[in-house]
């Protein structure tokens, strides 16, 4: 019989910045019990999954094992950390453990799904720890972008990990836990086998800012609006809405929040007690009764989403608001990587109207929530462990991570997406690979990346479609109907292209000889290809086709 | 009758960084003669133009008064100023005028559309002046990140006008012509009516880097290379194919150019005799007899396409060639907006290798094509326009171009695609507005972007598809059959969407009332209608549907 084991298996996050998914195991080989932690999502995109609602990491290898599993974390309560539970909890179904803010948004992650909102615990932070299955486990806080982010601290029979999560060394955050190295230390003194370590911002060179060094850049930009002032940032940064709100206030502006986003997460921060100081805000209607220039609008869309605030009044309205001459717009948040194009739509479609736009381009405006290269290092040197193993990031930056901890004499491990990683001896390896993909929300329906039916979607996008039905009695054609969808007609000539591909087929059908003709799967192939070929000659392009073959018995007639 | 005037109307470039096309016209109004400034194209994404190959400014207005175009200049060879030449030359049929590089590969998109080459004529550079129609106009030698490189002096019957092209201001640029600020001085002599600038880079506050400053750091990050290295950069970017080349030389490598548009860029460059000292290159049989310390590969797909040699490279092997630990990838480019994902996903397969990717990120190893705010300051100054009018650039760059220029005193007008602006008078103003889209090129058909047929393909894309075929003989339903196309089956049951789908419909078709049914259209509209609300109810999703109804006469059968 083997020995037991402690393992690492990221899922999700290990591999791209988003869809966070992590296990730890202790046990027999294949017999290990489990904690999870996180169930992020990741989101879809026209460019490789159109059409998908969300994207979460394949739950297969740990949902096989559920029955092992004692307890899921949620580290925070950023969509790639919690925005997949409501999804596939039921196929995990083990207790949930947070902090009050995240147990909030969790509890709605799961209300949304109908699933038991009474799983969620929440639990007070460390040096508190929780016995789960064979582990013992601490909520650790740390300054994040959302209130009340935690880091794990994870007692194995192996020794302590320390899990960061999302995490930046502010020692004042404005809202939630400032960063306290006394904590870390701490929490270093019994050893820390393993550090599995946030590597967002292992790029970045410079010490991370504090959210509140934004106070007065945004108080001083916010006093110089004309017309309407408008905010945006991500709806859960509690603290940005706070440092916007007394900018407005302080420039002698009613605050008002649109968005339901934004406006949920604030309810949430409220009921948990961490709006502390944040200024009255005026409701919709009052709003709209007070002159622009004593009005202040904190509003969702920073990503340039299009159905969330901003994008609606960069296309004119919302809400009974139209931005003008003499308006300011903020983004006091970044651009994520792949959005560039529809903030940029945005930013255009003020500068049309004359309105001011503010990026954080200057750097005054917006603070990363991440650890940057330097505070990573702080983080390895507070909590001095065995091996680092970087997460949270793209290949390049688990390597770049990894690199910089063995530049300072760390052994220092990458763990992709669906490697296991033992770390029971004092030199952990990866050992096996698992089944790490991911898993589609499309529609009300869970698919595989791998099923084809994105990728068919794809090749109707790129290709067009073309859709045939052919009616057979016996050997003869009763009938030919084609349609074609997303493809033009071809210029030379007058005919449609459905008519010429109609009469090809018709040709194409007399040359079929008779005994093939009897056999449906073949009369489709050939008809299918022969259409295809058809449409690349008349259109240059290759569209998808489906032949629909209905074949009448002679005496139904 | 109306007096002459002097037009200026943007026809693709004043709105977005591509797709160049300008015209300016001397008459009376509706029967002005005409040059053309550019044919560019843009590039399709899967996110709005899935399929599409290419993207033209609608030629539609300037095609309508062919007859009355005297000339097609064509400023620099880049693909946003020359790719559309071939392509919509049939709807132009003018003489085309430029520089000698840019002839040869104007020659070769004519080529590629079977167009008469012969409709280039090549003239020397400005103070050469040519007349054409009512303008004589003289090509300007600018440095640019392309050789041979062009803005327009326009002399009109109302004065002179500066089309600036795309220029920075480089007293080294390696190939091709220095920044010659006497020779604007001169051109400015008569003065200048209008300035008609470039506005790309109106948001870089710092002075633009000349490209023999790389030269340096190239070399010497060359000279740290450890396997094989291999450099991208834009195939048509000739400087710095040198500089890399000798960089590559410099540490003792043999050079290998590999990549179908570098090569002909080379060639081009060649025939122009604008090579110089280009260090010799190996080809690529001798390249792979070469250790691969000994090597460096300048290759193509700095922007992460994903058929250029830089993706093949990533994804395992290309032309014999593999990536290895000890090697090294120079980003040699900027990434432009939008191709983050794809330049990303390139740079995290290197890293998983273990290769050493370098990219522009510590501003060492590129420099941009195009003038920053200080530099269009002092083309400003050195020009001193009655008025300056932006081009090139997104509404947010016109906008600040133009606030730029009016913050030094010097009147400055916003021009978007489709506006004419009336520069007869003292006060330039825009008058009238024409129609001015996008035309794609769709396997090999022009189609509006309107049509509909790319709108399709989206809803295609994002909600899937349902084909149905019914069989019907007067009344009485012979057959029915569905494919489903792009759709998950229903996780709950065991039936597949489309057998689902089949048995709803029977079920519908015998609701019709025997009235409705002998109607075509009012069929095929409720059994839409029906199949996407059965799949919204199954699925979640409501999918793009055809009904390809037979009529089957009874005396058929």
């Amino acid at each position: 019989m083997s020995q037991e084991r402690l393992i690492y298996v990221p899922l999700g996050g290990a591999g791209e910045i988003g869809m966070n998914m992590y296990a730890y195991g202790w046990g027999v080989p294949g017999k290990e019990r489990f904690i999870l932690v996180d169930v992020g999502v990741t989101f879809p995109s026209m460019n490789g999954t159109p059409g998908v609602d969300l994207i979460v990491a394949d739950p297969g290898w740990i949902a096989d094992q559920a029955d092992r599993l004692d307890g899921i974390f949620i580290t925070h309560a950023h969509e790639d950390h919690i925005g997949g539970l409501g999804m596939i909890f039921d196929r995990l179904s083990a207790p949930i453990y947070c902090r009050r803010f995240t147990g909030m948004v969790a509890r709605a992650k799961m209300a949304d799904w109908n699933r038991d909102e009474d799983q969620i615990t929440v639990l007070p932070p460390y040096p508190d720890m929780t016995d789960v299955g064979p582990f013992k486990v601490g909520i650790l806080p740390v300054s994040h972008s959302i209130p009340e982010a935690g880091g794990l601290v994870i007692d194995t029979p192996k020794g302590r990990i320390v899990h960061t999560g999302d995490l930046k060394l502010d020692p004042s955050p404005i809202v939630g836990d400032p960063f306290n190295p006394a904590m870390l230390r701490e929490v270093a003194k019994p050893g820390v086998k393993a550090l599995v370590c946030d590597s967002t911002n292992v790029f970045s060179p410079l010490p991370g800012r504090s959210e509140s060094e934004l106070r007065e850049p945004i108080r001083d930009l916010i006093a110089t609006a004309e017309g309407l002032a408008v905010a945006t940032t991500f709806a859960s940064n509690i603290a940005r809405l706070k440092t916007l709100a007394q900018a407005g206030v302080e420039a002698g502006r009613s605050v008002c929040v649109l968005g339901r986003s934004m406006q949920r997460m604030l309810r949430f921060a409220r009921d948990a007690e961490l709006l502390g100081d944040f200024p009255p805000v005026v409701d919709l209607e009052e709003a709209q009764d007070i002159p622009r220039q004593n009005l202040m609008l904190l509003v969702t869309g920073s990503q340039g989403e299009r159905r969330a605030a901003s994008a609606h009044l960069a296309n004119g309205k919302y809400l009974g608001f139209t931005m003008k001459e003499g308006d300011m717009f903020l983004f006091s948040s970044k651009t994520i990587p792949g959005n560039e194009i529809e903030v940029g739509r945005i930013i255009n479609a003020f500068a049309a109207q004359g309105v001011r736009v503010v990026d954080d381009s200057s750097g005054l405006y917006h603070v990363s929530g991440h650890a940057n290269r330097p505070d990573l290092e702080q983080v390895h040197d507070l909590l001095a462990p065995e091996v680092l193993i970087p997460m949270h990031g793209e290949y390049r930056h688990l390597l770049e991570h990894a690199n910089l901890g063995k530049a300072k004499g760390i052994p220092s491990l990458v763990v992709p997406n669906g490697a296991i990683a033992d770390l029971t001896s004092k030199h952990p390896q990866i050992v096996e690979h698992v089944d790490a993909g991911r898993v589609y929300l499309d529609g009300s329906e869970l698919i595989g990346a791998y099923d084809g039916i994105v990728l068919n979607r794809i090749r109707m996008a790129t290709r067009g479609m073309v859709a045939a039905s052919v009616i057979l009695e016996d050997d003869a054609l009763l009938g030919v109907w084609v349609e074609t969808i997303g493809l033009p007609d071809p210029h030379k000539g007058r005919e449609d292209l459905a008519d010429l591909v109609e009469r090809e087929m018709e040709d194409e059908i007399d040359l079929i000889p008779a005994k093939t003709l009897r056999r449906d799967d073949d009369v489709i192939e050939r008809l299918e290809r022969r259409i295809a070929h058809i449409c690349r000659d008349l259109i240059g392009k290759k569209p998808v086709v489906r032949v629909l073959l209905n074949r009448l018995e002679a005496e139904s007639g």
